[in-house]
């Protein structure tokens, strides 16, 4: 496939190296190896190999998704297999890893921005080396020299894969309620028993083996979170070498078949139910990670950046469908202007049509903002890891607090909404399987509900990272977004309207912040969250959106124009939605708190 | 399955006879046969049939989806025939039908709230008896004794089904640019030939013959939609005896393949391309319908109609899929209250969590809403055929004509928002096809398309509708709607609040429509015309909701609650976000107007 619709380098390009200035980071210790041509180089691979050997399979997949075969292991389109293996031999796997440990570091931005061209060729492919880099990355910062070595090593080379194993079938959103058990044993290993839900890449032959991190409970571990600890669970165990032996007591039970999402495995695994484990105790053999008890806060030392990846897929989904949109509004003819009613004229490109044309730059506006979110809250990782000055790398991570949560759930709304008019604009056709849409759109569904759904982000944004610490997160986010206003109010012109219109709805979140808290009952303040989050999500992305059209300032050409009228979109047709969404907010409407349950 | 899960028949009831007074009707000539036990009769059969019969083939019809044989015929899953069967000997297809051509009139009204169940239980399966009955209401208005006797009392038997052809691959929206043609032969018969698209219930062995109404050009017409003719094009050409005989050269070319409502066939069909004819000449055998160059007027009689049937089979889609997030947002356990962290007390309810209580109203608002918008245009129906006085049946059609566009594109849009919500409510099993509710989203999301795009309801309403007659339509709604204010202040409370709310909406919706079209632009005036719509089907549903209300006034119990939290809910929530919309409109912004789309 042509790489032209999954997403546009040239916005990548822009985004990275005309506005966020990526290239500085090569100014830094740890990525001094590298310069403009490496990360070229990262992006243009990462682009060929998408475009040819994932977004060929993606429909595929869709269809003949995973299955358990006749010997209980999974089946997969041979085609998933073929398209790893040329990105292991491309080395993809090693640009979020230390040198080391066998890789080349990366800046975040550049593997994010890398990442979504397979994100948006085929997300259910890419997934697997995405869950095993994650998993390999908790284990490189809370991991024993030897467990990095046997676990993420052979992850870094491509070899082996990784999940993360924390819901249940009976806890999803609240973990305290996880009941899986873990027993220490002599030698000092675990006997892991219990059943994990919505496994993804759970189980399959892609590699050689899998690295399941499992949160579990010991037995005298207090009630709730606090008694979580989190164990690697090999598929194999390794033998004395490493390698992979023999197989641990980790059972597929079943695979769950989803509306979208289709091409990756999701499982429901049973850990220490199944066959005896080599010394015969029940339970799979397990080894813990870090302290007991300390499970989730090692899991939540990746949550920022799992959250931003889910924000990434959102934007690569939404980006792609945009593009494909674009691509037929412009061929498409059908219908005439409506000052040009005679019949006899021959019909017109839909994209000539203004309700075709708001579509389609609600969409340039939802992904490309979007992406500017992800690409910013990206370089905060940067920041936060490798800022000279240890104040700047504080900064970047208490913003990127208070920005993960919208990094997570604007794009898992917005360019969802993005895929859902690339099928309007497709119409009858984009409603057919012969069209990818309608499958960007069922792909896409899934943001919104894992890795914390809107209402756990909109309960963590305007409960948590907001207003903790007397409000540091919103003041902080204040000053930053102020900073923008007052540069872009000194050029004058449309950039100085919009930076009023900015600065006002800034104010009104800070007020509006304030209101829902007065009465001090969180139940209260936190009774319509979401709306918030949707609201505090429109002003970061309005916010965003000002500072491209700085970063376009005085340049020609279409890319810029394209930024200058998909700014004038989301200030014009975006930003004024939210003023009833703080309303409600301020007005600590309690409809949803009195409500008598038994009316509906 | 239990019928208690596709539509509340005790809303059905709360807004036929205590908001609606169908009874009333009973005083009609036409309907002096009935009164409130044959409705209740008609209702009882079908919401018992379309549980037993036709809800639970609806996932098998997902999955199997029609097929083309190894002999050319359709493919069906049995159980629709099965379905069917149950249906025409339960006599519903007559519930449409005047007695002298073998029917039992019932009022449109009853007609729609029976079919509701059938579209929430298998909307694929529905579309057959439906699609059906819509062909054979245009033969009786505009066919020869002949051709009703011919054509549609078979239809009234459910012996035949039919079709309604408009669509080309190269024409959808734009009628005017069908290719289709039709030559008259000396015998007064036509000959068509052309390729007809997007055709639902094309082809399938479900009856005795299938009778295809087709929009072609006779070879003199001039172009445009004045050039257009309606033909009966029957699958089998009846023979002397009017029983099917020979087959036509009407040819099955394909199967489009849906994201959803994939349990009616969609066919790819060529007419005139395949086989001779029986006297050999190229063509199928066609007979005009009403005069030549008639054809499009003669389908836009039955527009009201079908506009509102979309409208009713995405509020059937919305309303099933609320039920099932209610159902399992009562008895799913998850998490804790914000003041009750102690992990140890055991999971709640998720209802119990503001954000799904918000979630359910938002559904319970849109679907009920949505069924009061769809039984009071129904009612509209009724009244332009049976109102005793000549003004009062003109005013009934004056206002269904200004609703239809709202009728057919509200529900489309929100009803489809509630199926979204009722995955979300569910969680990551939602995203599951182990639920019903990603595929009740996947069915609705046609709605949206076809009848006509969400982008052509709002030019039609905002470019005619509104404002023909000097704004006749406008005033007319206008008038309406006050009258439920007026009654509303009257009572003081919570209505004359929504009542204040209301009016101010209404008056807004008038200014904006008048500066919308202040530069006599028509461009300009229409370029937003999408957000016009928006923005006045939340005026009308408010109204609605305000009428429900008035209606449960006085009245304890659950449902007079619910019908009170969910005014409320509308009135807090979702009116207040037409304020931006309308700013946009009357604002004539230009945004996609003055679009360089190079730039996109």
């Amino acid at each position: 496939m042509d790489s032209s619709r999954l997403v546009s380098r040239r916005d990548l390009d822009f985004l990275l190296f005309e506005w966020l200035d990526v290239e500085a980071l090569t100014s830094r210790e740890r990525y001094d190896d590298h310069d403009r041509t490496t990360f070229d180089g990262v992006l243009d691979v990462s682009e060929r190999l998408a475009a040819e050997k994932f977004a060929p399979l993606a429909a595929a997949l869709d269809v003949d998704e995973p299955r358990i075969g006749d010997d209980g292991k999974v089946v997969l389109l041979p085609e998933v297999a073929e398209a790893l293996a040329a990105y292991n031999e491309a080395g993809l796997p090693g640009m979020s890893f230390p040198s080391e440990h066998g890789g080349f570091p990366m800046p975040f931005t550049v593997q994010r921005a890398a990442s979504l061209f397979f994100q948006a060729a085929s997300v259910g492919a890419h997934a697997y080396p995405s869950l095993a880099a994650g998993n390999a990355h908790l284990l490189l910062t809370h991991g024993t020299p030897e467990q990095i070595a046997t676990y993420a090593e052979p992850v870094v080379e491509g070899r082996w894969y990784g999940t993360m194993c924390l819901s249940e079938p009976e806890a999803g959103s609240s973990l305290a309620d996880l009941t899986t058990r873990a027993v220490r044993q002599d030698d000092g290993s675990y006997r892991v028993s219990g059943t994990k839900m919505w496994i993804s890449a759970g189980d399959h032959e892609l590699g050689e083996n899998i690295v399941h991190l499992v949160l579990a409970k010991t037995p005298d571990a207090p009630p709730g979170t606090k008694g979580l600890s989190l164990f690697i669970v090999p598929k194999l165990l390794p033998d004395s070498d490493g390698a992979p032996g023999e197989r641990n007591d980790v059972a597929l039970v079943g695979l769950n078949h989803k509306m979208g999402f289709r091409g990756t495995t999701n499982t429901l695994l049973n850990f220490g139910e199944g066959f005896a484990t080599p010394g015969g105790e029940r339970g799979a053999v397990g080894f813990l990670v870090g302290e007991e008890g300390r499970g989730l806060a090692a899991m939540f030392t990746m949550m920022n950046e799992a959250r931003i990846g889910v924000g990434a897929g959102a934007v690569a989904l939404g980006y792609t469908g945009y593009l494909h949109a674009l691509d037929y509004a412009k061929t498409r003819t059908q219908g005439r202007p409506l000052d040009a009613k005679d019949p006899s004229t021959p019909p017109v490109p839909i994209i000539e049509h203004p309700d075709v044309r708001r579509m389609l730059l609600a969409q340039k506006s939802y992904v490309e903002g979007g992406l500017a979110l992800i690409l910013y809250c990206a370089r905060l990782v940067d920041d936060q890891a490798t800022a000279p000055e240890p104040d700047d790398s504080e900064r970047a991570a208490r913003l990127l607090d208070v920005l993960t949560p919208i990094a997570k759930a604007w794009p898992s709304q917005w360019c969802l909404a993005a895929n859902d008019l690339a099928i309007q604009v497709h119409g009858g056709y984009g409603y057919t399987r012969d069209y990818p849409v309608e499958r960007l759109y069922r792909d896409n569904r899934l943001n919104p509900i894992h890795e914390g759904t809107q209402g756990i982000q909109g309960l963590d944004l305007l409960g948590r990272k907001m207003v903790a610490g007397g409000g540091a997160g919103l003041v902080l986010l204040a000053e930053t977004i102020t900073e923008t206003v007052v540069r872009a109010r000194k050029g004058g012109g449309e950039a100085a309207t919009y930076a009023a219109a900015l600065e006002a709805a800034l104010a009104r979140l800070i007020e509006v912040t304030g209101l829902a808290w007065s009465d001090g009952d969180p139940a209260v303040a936190l009774a319509n969250a979401t709306a918030y989050l949707e609201a505090a999500g429109h002003v970061v992305v309005a916010w965003l959106w000002l500072e491209q059209l700085l970063a376009a300032a005085g340049r020609d050409g279409a890319p810029y124009d394209g930024k200058r009228l998909a700014a004038r979109y989301f200030f014009t047709y975006e930003l004024p939605t939210i003023a009833p969404k703080l309303d409600l907010v301020a007005a600590r409407d309690r409809t949803t708190l009195d409500l008598d349950v038994t009316a509906l």
